[in-house]
């Protein structure tokens, strides 16, 4: 057993696991802490401190990690995942940039990579995307032709929701959720294009019959699973019993023959 | 049959049960007239005599129960829900603090744990909620994350909405029900922070998402119960037919040989 | 055959339900056109007319039905929705009452009950019902008590939205279908009452909940109906083909001994 | 092989097929830089005239399609789709009605009759619409009267909302998708008709659990198919097993005999 081996194996112990949990909440509760001007004016540094604790001890489990795996650490996505959301903690000016500040807290999605059930059902969620894959193209389609249509009829009446690709892309995702769809854009922009709702209201039943369908599609999947493990294993077991008894009536009669 | 034995035996009765049931039905007559100054102007003492009568005739039954049960009482979740709700009303200053004097219609949820329909719906809802309770810990998580990352990006901008956890936390509780999310909320932001759609359109996308999933879990899992029961007993009860016939056949071999 | 049954045979012909069918269309058409003062003022007295004409056709319809089955009329849903709809357009002083002149369009949901994909639909609809019973009831009563405490708590501060018991429901009732409930309702509410969330945020959780289960148990129902209806024929048809080569087997054997 | 044949042949093929679809996102590409005023200052007429390639290159493949196919062509869904999608760019005048020109970008939607994915997608949308049929219909009814009667009910005091059928609808389209039903409108109204909630709520009720049971059947149906498929190839297989060997069983008695 090699140094990585031994390294792999202390990190994979349930203890070790459990303590890096532990960490990650008391970071949660550290950046908690930071976001509050009362408790830093007055246990600031000790706050930063052990924030910086924390990251040293994720950094120092990747490393580690890093060191034991080498290049196969990049093949699994979750190690990917690792090294960049703690990575962004380490970014060089991470200390002025306001946003790249704030971006520190992404590091304690860690416990999804850490905690067995939470990696399950997020894998789940990625396992189901490729099945809603043409539908999401569909819909990318659905918006970008919906954009340069919406942009090039409102976009000089509308600056503001059509003015151009992006702005049109963000309303009409707007519109897609429902959101003050017909109070907040509509009703003001068929007030100069009074035909506007031609375009408004077929894209709401398009998109939204998309979506239903995506739902569909995902409700038959996860059932068509669940139904087979069980059916399957419980037909299975039941065709064995009669196959063998069927079996056991044929070897009989050959005997007697 | 002890006095204990007795007062379970008594209170078990349907009779006891439906005058509970129609005490709780008058109680809520009473306090929905509480609501009416009008009503209480002309026949205020009778209402709250009443009312009282009502409060007395639910602490008569606990109180019975308690007594009948002692510490196995606790051991109920429909005892200590009654104990819960029923107690309020008794809290010291009820009759002077508004607030809980208004929790005191929590009493009429007793309707639940004394119908057995009503019983069984919740217990329904609260089985189905361990089934859901890895996609409810990352919710819980993403919407810490959200919040911490909303009040460091645009506290400052809008205390209002993002000054402290809480107020964030609250808001994105908000966008994630999609109520006013573009025109009340992101748009504004948009204003001083143009790329605030960054974090709010991958944070609808994701936690919809996650709700969609639990929606889907939901189903699949019902699904799974009612289609079992029904289709295993069918299967069963053919195999049985079947595995019967089969042996026939082989115990007459055996008789031939 | 006597003339009540000859009526009966008659009321159900093809040629008289189609034709019943043009009447109502017509008459939808009518009461369209009755809609556009330019229409009424320069055709006017003949759209009333031909108006008159369907309602005459359809009392006809109706009394003949009427005197065809006397007694047993009303034992049919369809018969006495039939004679509500139609019925409200003979009320005396429906000409001047503006409501009650509006409500004469309800004629034609006449369309429901003569066309009969349409009645299975709404059969189908109505079916459904009772299987959400537990769960109506449920929010009926989460409703109820909700609309106490929120009277209670927020009436003094929003006589509004909170004035009275029905007030209050009709509040909550947007909030459950999440309409402007934050920027509209809570947010204004939290000014005076910071506390508030504690009681909408819980509320929203549980009846949308509530709303998603009933949606379940639509769903697993109409799935139990569909799927066990085919796969049942086919398991049983499997079956009785095996069972039947069993019969012939022992038989076979029988005559063997 | 005649000519005809060979140019079907040829457009059939898989690189094509590629060639077409590049064009298509190019054209995309392109017809997105139309909307940018700055890009469109400097490289205005290359743009303009990569489109018109773009443009060309899909009525050549149409003419061609045409010539190959005669009258045929117009019996295939997708081939009119082509037609219309494409033609709309011909339309003299094109260059000078914004909505026209507008209008070219549907010619993008090519992309779903040209990838094999997407029109699956499309065509699995198109076919679940006639099983919605009936509840499609009933809705569009439910809509019609409600026009009809929130028009003779709140036409005259609120002409933008209810003046004519068409704002009508459009206002209770804008309803059953619950945005801003509360606030925007059924709060405003009732402070002239204090008892519009009695048309709006079971207004909201009937159309949302419409739109519910359209959900509810979509989800039956997939699953229907999803699950006899696999299913039932199961299930025979095992039939078929079972059955032979019975049949071994019973011919071997026979030859014992």
């Amino acid at each position: 057993m090699t140094t990585r081996d031994r390294i792999l194996a202390f990190l994979d112990r349930t203890a070790v696991r459990n303590t890096l949990l532990v960490v990650i909440l008391i970071n949660a509760v550290l950046l908690g802490m930071e976001t509050s001007p009362a408790i830093m004016a007055t246990a600031g540094p000790l706050v930063v401190a052990l924030d910086s604790l924390c990251l040293a001890i994720f950094v120092a489990e990747l490393a580690a990690k890093l060191f034991a795996l080498r290049g196969q650490f990049f093949r699994s996505g979750w190690n990917i995942f690792d090294f960049v959301i703690v990575g962004i903690s380490l970014i060089p000016g991470a200390q002025t940039l306001s946003v790249l500040r704030a971006l520190r807290v992404l590091r304690l999605l860690r416990v999804i990579s850490v905690a067995p059930t939470l990696r399950r059902v997020v894998e789940g969620f990625v396992n189901a995307l490729p099945g809603m894959g043409s539908v999401i193209l569909l819909m990318g389609m659905i918006f970008y032709i919906g954009s340069v249509l919406a942009t090039n009829l409102f976009g000089t009446s509308f600056p503001d929701w059509f003015g151009d690709l992006g702005a049109s892309a963000y309303t009409l995702f707007q519109v897609m959720t429902l959101e003050s769809w017909s109070m907040g854009i509509v009703r003001p922009v068929m007030e100069i294009h009074p035909q506007a709702w031609l375009f408004f209201v077929p894209f709401i039943l398009i998109t939204t019959f998309a979506v239903v369908n995506l739902l569909v599609g995902l409700i038959v999947n996860s059932m068509q699973d669940a139904h087979n493990e069980e059916s399957n294993a419980r037909t299975d077991q039941y065709r064995d019993e009669v196959l063998a008894r069927l079996k056991a009536i044929e070897e009989r009669l050959q005997r007697n023959e």
